[in-house]
């Protein structure tokens, strides 16, 4: 059993966390804080009858672990995740502190200025479809975003084939509201929610933006054709993305299908429909998948739908795949029975 | 035209209301306040494209109005009613500040001393159904609260007709969101209150139980055999009551449709479905209507399903109904087409 | 692992089913049938990626299963069991079918004259809180209703305390779109059931109050009290009865609490919540928890909120649950970490 | 008065329909029928009080009126307009059947042979924002789809203006529940829909495209570089169309702000709204606005946002508006208090 801490445990992500973890056969949770709700229990936040005591962050000892999950907000991370790394924890980061590998471009985006530079370079991305060789090796991993795993997801097989055109990639992605955090606000109030369908951020505004230019541009494509245009749906979970790529017009579908069949050949949660069917927010809520298919609209013009949960496989499943990793565990271990 | 004024304008209520009055042939709105958006325009608070400013309390002067629609929380509402009363404006007030007649019972209930207790008798329950004579005479009239609205137009031609029995009256009430205001809070949230269903303040806890009981004793029945549990419902607006009555067992559906249809025989907002339809939310919503079913479980034994739309009979529209009273107007002014 | 057939694997029930057996630990899936997609797999008619096939049922062999859990609808589902039970298979059956002991009130309520009124003496309810010695000895178990699950567990302590008092016993039910079946109608066209709140089939007219009826008396209560009234909620899935019993007055709420308690102190799946505290949907989705909360109006007047999961606690969970004990496996099995 | 005949007035649109004629001063409703509830009343088909009788198709005389307003699906709509226009009526076409100048076009599409070419040089398509002149001589008048009526209306001012560049233009559409119609089907079941999001007949498969391909190739525009991508949202109205369009990299965020000013600046039914807002479904649900918001990413890539009601701008209120104008009356009769 691997004793585990969990730093936030008490925001839909932290929630979500625990809900694996409850299933996950070599995970013991040492600690869970929480900051508004330190000394109760997690029943009294949530309407579960999990007994969980939460605790302040300075009354969680890291030293006690072997590894953290940190699902503390951006900024606030920075400090927890060197705290814990100092103690020789393994950590997995789920805030944007540690996804962006130049601390100039975090302070432009994230308005704050890095607090563990010297972290960043050890850091990895934590998109095991991606990364995975090195997030074997990793005390650190940086989780993705879920935005940019539901669009990395679906432009990886392209990239890597190199056959990425030239032009904009537009990304118009859709969120449930769970994606906007459990802090309440006129914008997540049912009545404003609900009924309601709003585009927020779009076009390069949105902080998910450098991270997906930055892994795009690794990858050997051209970061800055990417527009991004997020939308807040009406339903608790799921994220569906959009995605019209220009590719190399000597390529069919057929052909196209067949790299995505082969790049992600023995990835466990990757779900490539099969031709003609087409991915919806159904196919991956309440999973650790990404559903991807297929739309060849004409020669050179290619639209990928990408589905995923956005607290799963956008956030704490993944979070937990990069655990099982980093541990040498089997990487479903807790994820596949979802 | 009648020159009006608008207290709290930017909340659910005040917004309905003033969605209403641009229709109304014979009101022209002079002053809308807010508290939290003074200095900004309507457009900036709600996606409407009406110019409409709004003006700190402070800023708005009653002297220059003859009618004032109070749509200020309880509490805030007392003072703003004394002040608009003094310079001779009538008000139509949605708080519960005027809607008990036992200053005490205000006190046990909303935690307050009233303010202005001299202005208490003069106060018409404005439920028009049953008190329209003293609505048209009215200098003041305390609109009903949202649930029971639905409950006393369900209850009043039992009482009416001395045919409530002996035993607990339950009312069992489910609204939408849009009926806990528009200030953000976990239980609002999307996330929380969509795919659920929760009852609150069941039995004889909701503030809405003393009026309830204040009119339906008034009306010669037992206030005190009533218990109401109200529950919120993932829908924005829509009040059904499902109302569980104890009546005489010499009556047959057939006779108790008949009071019904007597005792509402005129009435422009009321509408009594055919026996063996049932009333739901959906026959209520954006209409100033009470729909009503009857159901007889057995001699003596009456089930009274009862819809309304929370922000309109059971709020704006019904203060607009008092309000063309009041002034001796057409009843429907505003309100047939919604 | 124990052989099992499943027939009518594509309605909502059948599909939890699978989801819920394929983290069972003692089970195989044998045959898997369907009416409407004989021939397809499970991932043409769900968006899972199970690559279970489906079969008619004249291609389903029981003689090669140990256990069949039969999810057709009533009336279909009475020949399959007595075939399933000729080859020796323990049967659930989650039909309605042999659910009442007395086949002259099947057919009063369901029109239906019953195939196999000889089974019937044999067949079990299948409640395990109130029925588990039953269960483990039965070859047949009649899985109960979603709504009676929830009201029978309310009022289950209470009966067999000898507590109720006399007086009618409502209970005012709300339920997910997903009890009303996969098949389409204008009922559960998203457009109707959508922003609507609906009674139906309310007083004595659901063909759920038999079934209550029969176990309250057995219970030593008075089944012909019971008043139901379903309505129908616009969330997929959860049950929430709000259920007013007159009780004995000497109780007070924490006698009443302590009977609870006591009743169901080594239950799994009895959620008792703490006083104060009200039972809501969220609070049993996606769980085989019966979620309990008890409001004393006044001395002799109670409300139970009880809230399961309709397809779970009121379906497929249940019968799984009743499958273990059946075969002497951990009732929890599969169960547990929904 | 002007005396009206409805065809098909029992779907969401004729439905929608009569709830607008109702208000409008200069309507009397003749006749509505409906294929599916010939001989009833709309209050036995909605939840309304309104006691309109329905009657068969073969009951309703055109002759007795002066205006069609045609519901029908298309090639059901046909045969009914050439009936109506042989009376003299001048009819509003709400289906697909005369939108489409090139009847070979209209049969690739939609699988049918035009019944009726003669009358498709005469038909207008009722985009009054474009064409309001020919639609105020027109006697025939094409209703456009919803989605066309969403995107046209954002491409307009560019088109008109030559700004348009070469590239794909990418409209991203989303549509609430009520654009697939009334009829029962899975896709529109509630627990099929809600909760999820998802795309279908992407790419250049929909119907709609081919009329959206016309219009801007007649604007001047390339009609073959539109890629339409429409999504199913768990609302029950609204569309919001995220448009993509590669522009003049001369123009500037306010240059283009600016043209959309001039093109609309006297339409009562456009909200452009400030640069730094962008449209959601709020702005236009329940009225017969388009509500439009215009973000530059980089120069010379323009997303424009277009929300409208699917069944108000996007069907009825459209209809009313064309007829309005086909009738020399004030083209916001009836539509500006929606």
């Amino acid at each position: 059993m691997i004793r585990t801490g969990i730093y936030g445990a008490t925001g839909y992500t932290g929630f979500e966390l625990i809900h694996i973890l409850r299933r996950h056969p070599e995970v013991s949770v040492v600690f869970a804080t929480s900051k508004s709700y330190a000394g109760a229990r997690l029943s009294h936040v949530f309407p579960v009858p999990w007994d969980l005591p939460l605790v302040a962050e300075a009354d969680a000892d890291p030293g006690a672990v072997e590894a953290v999950f940190c699902c503390l907000p951006h900024g606030a991370a920075m400090q927890t995740v060197v705290t814990a790394r100092q103690t020789g924890a393994k950590v997995v980061d789920l805030s944007a502190d540690f996804r962006l590998r130049d601390a100039t471009v975090y302070q432009q985006w994230y308005g704050l200025e890095h607090a563990a530079p010297g972290l960043l370079p050890g850091a990895v991305y934590g998109l095991p479809e991606v990364h995975r060789r090195e997030i074997e090796q990793a005390d650190l991993v940086a989780n993705p975003g879920c935005y940019p795993t539901s669009i990395l997801l679906a432009l990886y097989p392209l990239l890597r084939a190199g056959l990425v055109a030239d032009g904009p990639i537009i990304a118009d992605s859709k969120s449930g509201v769970s994606g906007a955090g459990r802090k309440p606000s006129l914008k997540t109030h049912f009545v404003e929610a609900n009924e309601n369908f709003s585009p927020y951020n779009i076009g390069r505004a949105h902080r998910h933006l450098p991270e997906m230019a930055q892994e795009i541009t690794r990858l050997g494509g051209r970061g800055e054709a990417l527009i991004f245009s997020p939308h807040l749906t009406p339903v608790d979970r799921g994220i569906l993305s959009t995605i019209y790529v220009p590719v190399s017009p000597a390529e069919t579908l057929h052909t196209l299908h067949n790299i995505f069949n082969e790049t992600y050949a023995d990835e466990p949660f990757i779900w490539l429909l099969p031709e003609g069917q087409l991915a919806t927010m159904a196919h991956a809520v309440r999973t650790n998948l990404c559903a991807l298919s297929l739309t060849l609209v004409e020669p050179g013009q290619l639209i990928v739908c990408s589905a995923i949960d956005n607290l799963v496989k956008g956030a704490a499943g993944q979070a937990v795949q990069n655990f099982n990793l980093m541990f040498g565990l089997e990487e479903t271990l807790g994820l596949a029975d979802l």
